[in-house]
């Protein structure tokens, strides 16, 4: 039974296995006050070329979304994303629980965009209502889809034009910015976000986000807020360690690489067969419609997951590749699967 | 330079990273829900000789803290606490961010009375006060000092007398329970407490706390909770992997068996040279009370940290061990103490 | 110029007037704690005819919701409502400021269904997700709509076919129980909801809404969540005079008749004259759909309301009646609007 | 049986019934943005002479309290006050329950010093604490003591040596402003205080508080915080009306006056017959220390509070008057105790 459910089914990439190995029994300061804390932050700033963002690593993501939309709102202010967002479904409320909104908006493809943003700005006129204050966007989204350059500055347009900050979900940045239809580098991103991060969790860390900080206003006293949600690690170091081993070269982009690679093959033995896709994605996360009666095959010897019934005994389900898929399972897979389309 | 500044500067024991290692590349489903996760639960609750107790691994203390104290109170309601106790002081705020006040009391030992309750509970008397309705308790306390058992049956009788939950944070629990002067089991923790942890942070794990709910009361849902608050680790097994290597055999206790005799040889060997304790400790916490100007010295060759500044150019500081603290540094420690004292 | 603006622009119902100036030197202890609140809350229960409920009183509305709310649910608990419902859009967020996520269903009348009430429930299958707990309508809508009878015993089974509490929202509750085509009682509302409001303020008090929790669930210091949320009035008799006279005799549902009957001479105007409307409401608020140009002109001596902007130049206004709404100025406001329609 | 148990026993003054009434069929907009709001806002800003003030008008005071220190704090930041203060003991943890810790420091005659306001401070080191960042202080206090002019510059001088607001809660602002030792006046206020409130409950209206905020800082989209938090009167105007009585002359200083001059001529007789006083006030609350014996015969005629039980059998209550309070009951309650005191 192989496992295409999700990116997180294995442990972490051997060179930082190795790395928490052999610094297991040094001895360093708690709370992400170690020098490899310290030296992840420089590789990472070195990696955007930026020296004037701070840096923060965090445990996981829900933990680092609360985190960053509690240090940016005021109470009476809002976020904005889209609806499949993962914020707004598979967070548990955990911005709400904070106090604030959600406003979601509804796209096909799981990306928001400028005339949505601007409406939901619009339809907030006074204090009565809430006040959007922060566009929160994932990528690559949770449809497997990105956003290119263009799109990216029209969303800072409006934001810009709107007093809104940008907030870039990047748990999946590793394959956001290796898809072969990628043509957002992390000097963009930090050129045109006011905070994001990088995701560790799904792309070869046991865990961890490396969350960078653009603009100042969002700086002051963000420890603070990370002590008191919860996500300040005890052991920090381990933090600091694996993205050391994922910035000192170009590991984290590398195991990006695979992970697309492993699902484009995918892709393609999907859509060479006739399968449609519920999104067009270009990264680790594949969507393909398929018959209810082939999913149960299937699911004999593969796990994934169900994204969404259809109609006409027809579903969407998802398959996710990672640092970790081992190719000559993709193969088996492929070779399985056609086996049983063709009967 | 060798560290007693806390008892997390090290990694995990070498059992542990051998585990972690060894299941590496294991494809295993995410948040707890895995064959690890649920073994070192099954484990747990053959320690505590319960098998109606719920388990839940978190990543740290201060998220398990406010994770349980949200999912036990009404927004009304409040903690008693000690007010050197870690929710009180060194969380940031963490228990009020989620809604709840935390009523402090004074005590010269870090511990909790029953009369200290009682005197809790009655300040409180209608709908302008708040509801205490949780007691929390730290063992061993952030002063180093343990509860006999006859001292927790006596908060167990207060408790049930004003309908009072108790939770036990056990972020120090291996220590507690097998100090010199020790006379509670786990058993007898899961008999008197609605609810504890098992510390593994700061007993040879790299990260994690075992929770363990008794009272069925506040079992319902918690795994919501433990999402919502951001306490829900995607790679779940790292959880269960650590607290079956610490619950498979004696090595959780084990572990505090060696923190705590490295403890008493820096007790004996601070008394032998006639120095006052801050508190009277036989758990891996240390609070000698010593002059600044020998503290001065220590702090060439040793860390520690300050506690507290006293009178007359003396001060508590702290010394902790754990169960990484090397035998021979202590030694070394005890011979560079005794000759700076004699100068 | 005439405001149909909105039904709180008067004070009290001179007879509220009358008896707050008659005791006005009396001395009564506060917060809710006199014979006045004591005695609304007599004459409410009869009205309704159940002596197990309880009652209390408070200021204003989104406070009485959002008290309702944090009283009701655990903090991963959500609401359902309709995206139009007073809790969604005009409160300033002030439920998810208690940690809660509003659930929000599309309806174009203002109106949750079972079908809709099953599919938000459907629709959140884990603990990544919030969990659905309470159902929020307003009666009459925020649309002038109301629930028939036959509709609200749907939606009573489909909640306890879920576990769900309903909760009704009654600002305008003496208008929707007298509308010509309601079929509902107060005894029937204590019959079906777990906890609903009698609206004072948009029904001829100056302020107040007379809460009654049905549910034993629900009323467990609840007077300690009134004092928290700041909705503790400290000269609380001042509500209890109001809601004594309005339900001393019949006054709150005549008064409710009166609104009505304006309500639907405007709306007999408006249809006569081939006007559109946006909802066929039977109540108090009427949302003629007009040519922006006629908007232009009523506008010079009538005050009232922009709903919507629609297509070709019309809009969707907001007419709204109260009990102090004046027979002549009605009048004179349809002679008026058929001058000006007819050019 | 007469009352002195509060300053909220009786209704308004007979000019603000008088204003309500005559204005009571009036038409205005809702949420405070009527001419009476309005009005009462430049009236205000006259008497403190300061234009460039913001002035709110609000139901009741933890209201106010909550609103101001939601809308000033950002999640970590903290309140300083005494222990005894309103926001500490008799909110119901209502401002714990919007996140925030109260920091409360230990005073015998109600009041925060300088020194007290700087240990608060020093205590907290780090992000692993909260940040306090408000000052929170009642003129009068709780306990009826009030601040010099000396006293409330030398405050002012230490938050701003630590960056801290200071936020006055004026509950009973005006018997503090008209105490015979009092030395502080409204422009004094203006310019010391952040923010701070004058209330009305208590001294003359129905309801309401006019909170008035001079640090640019807090002013932003104040009105977000206080409809969110359930603060926002439909009926605006008829905070408005009141305000605009109390501040059209001097009559809010004037009710001040009576109530300090009934509470000096109880406490005269009380110090006249040997009475210790709990804490030495020249304003409307006085709390004379009495045998429990004596007690028990005086509450035969007339209401007032248990302060605190003390030791050998005395008990320190406590005596409340206000503007209502009707000089020939003072001298009978007088009378009254006279005769009881010599047997």
């Amino acid at each position: 039974m192989y496992s295409f459910k999700n990116d997180y089914s294995e442990g972490a990439h051997p060179r930082i296995i190795d790395a928490l190995v052999k610094g297991n029994l040094e001895q360093t300061d708690g709370y992400g006050r170690d020098p490899h804390s310290e030296n992840a932050a420089r590789l990472i700033k070195k990696k955007i070329n930026r020296q004037d963002v701070d840096v923060h690593l965090l445990v996981g993501g829900t933990q680092t979304n609360l985190t960053v939309i509690t240090a940016a709102l005021r109470p009476h202010q809002a976020v904005i994303a889209v609806q499949t967002g993962h914020v707004c479904l598979h967070e548990t409320g955990a911005i709400e629980a904070t106090g604030h909104k959600v406003v979601a908006m509804t796209a096909d493809d799981g990306k928001l965009t400028p005339a949505l943003i601007q409406s939901a700005v619009d339809a907030h006129t006074d204090e009565h209502m809430v006040q959007p204050k922060l566009v929160y966007i994932s990528h690559s989204s949770e449809l497997g889809t990105i956003y290119s350059k263009a799109e990216l500055e029209a969303i800072r347009t409006v934001c810009d034009a709107n007093g809104l900050y940008l907030f870039v979900d990047g748990a999946r940045l590793a394959s956001a910015l290796t898809a072969q239809t990628a043509d957002i580098t992390l000097p963009d991103l930090a050129r045109l976000a006011d905070v994001f991060y990088l995701g560790g969790t799904k792309s070869g860390a046991l865990f961890g986000e490396a969350l960078v900080i653009v603009n100042d206003a969002l700086k002051p006293d963000f420890r603070f807020l990370i002590k008191q949600r919860g996500g300040m690690l005890a052991k920090g170091r381990l933090l600091g360690i694996q993205f050391e081993c994922l910035f000192a070269d170009d590991l984290y982009l590398e195991l990006g690489v695979h992970a697309n690679r492993m699902a484009m093959r995918l892709k393609d033995a999907f859509t060479a067969a006739g399968v449609s896709m519920l999104s067009d994605s270009y990264t680790n996360q594949q969507f393909p419609i398929l018959p209810d009666t082939l999913i149960e095959k299937l699911r004999q010897d593969y796990k994934f997951e169900i994204q969404q019934k259809l109609e006409n005994g027809m579903t969407a389900v998802r398959f996710v590749t990672s640092w970790a898929t081992v190719s000559s399972e993709v193969d088996a897979f492929i070779a399985c699967f056609n086996k049983l389309i063709k009967h």
